[in-house]
């Protein structure tokens, strides 16, 4: 396997990015969820920023449902997200220096009916948060493989919340260091639907574009 | 009331951006989601590369489960969508030349369990839309105040799929073309929580940033 230099990085951080259609803001081209990270720690301020980038994502009613646990390497936070994480992400995420964990009030807080939008916001919040750390140069991975129950009774999570997802946060690393299976997904190009499969003009007819 | 000319717009455009915090993307703190769309079409170009940011969001397990029904001024689609909106979202909607609605496919495709990421996704796929459109110098603006089983009849949406949002996408109008009170939110600047109630290390316990 090559050693990890800032040329077999480059090489790799352009195997994912998403085939060019002028326009598409970078950002969002070129972001992927990587499962190897460096050892490098992330700043309080760069970490601020990601929430900042979060906090000013649209939701239904100006509601916000979103919520954060932040956990860093060595905290007790960081520690009760990792153990709830499915052993097959476990073996990866480990090496990111913050885990955080999303969380969504299920109710509107002015009126207590539910807010059938509560995970979508979230969604929508963590998407915000995932361009922001590529745009500062950090990579991120979020995860739905962990028991939601097993997080929520260890970082006593109100029932009023539905739980998230679990997001791996740091700098990119060496892919080498990875179990074979997931070295070869991190070494593969990123694959999505045709758009001929998601935009239509009536039900699943394509829509001219 | 003042005419709406470029200086007008250009000053309700920064009285929507949120407080700078350096290091974060400007399309994310200056993106809002207005009421007043201006006649201009939008190209189909420039709708490609709207779901084209939607279409590279991150998704558990790479299902990608949303859809996008597309619809244009005059077409059928467009007038089923505007249908199904609440009265009080219809009178500024109809001004937009651009109505979609996203759905999520509510299980995997691979083993038919339930994807409970379905909506998050979805609504990360729509916040990456949203981007795009406000670098491209488009607004939208999301919407759950409809009726989404009267949008399931008339679009022929299987059950298999959850109704997520409405959205509306064009150019930014004249907002003296609103009702009073629309036009008051128009021209208020966007507010959220602060980073201390979002944000935790513990529940509840804001994380230090």
């Amino acid at each position: 396997l090559p050693t990890f230099t800032p040329e077999t990085r480059q090489a790799l951080e352009t195997l994912k990015e998403a085939p060019p259609v002028p326009g598409v803001l970078d950002v969002i081209r070129h972001r992927w969820s990587p499962r190897a990270y460096s050892d490098r720690e992330v700043s309080s301020a760069d970490l601020k920023k990601l929430f900042e980038a979060a906090r000013w994502a649209a939701s239904s009613n100006n509601e916000q449902p979103w919520r954060f646990l932040l956990g860093r390497r060595g905290d007790e936070t960081y520690a009760k997200i990792l153990n709830a994480l499915a052993e097959f992400n476990q073996v990866w995420a480990k090496t990111a220096p913050v885990l955080a964990l999303s969380v969504a009030r299920k109710a509107f807080v002015s009126n207590g009916r539910a807010n059938r939008f509560h995970l979508h916001d979230t969604g929508a919040a963590t998407a915000n948060l995932f361009l922001e750390a590529f745009a500062l140069g950090l990579r991120s991975h979020a995860m739905g493989g962990f028991d939601p129950e097993k997080a929520r009774a260890s970082l006593a999570i109100p029932q009023e919340y539905e739980i998230g997802a679990v997001m791996a946060i740091g700098y990119l690393g060496d892919p080498n260091t990875l179990p074979d299976q997931l070295r070869q997904r991190e070494e593969s190009p990123r694959e999505r639907k045709p758009l001929e499969e998601i935009v239509f003009s009536s039900w699943e007819t394509p829509a001219q574009l």
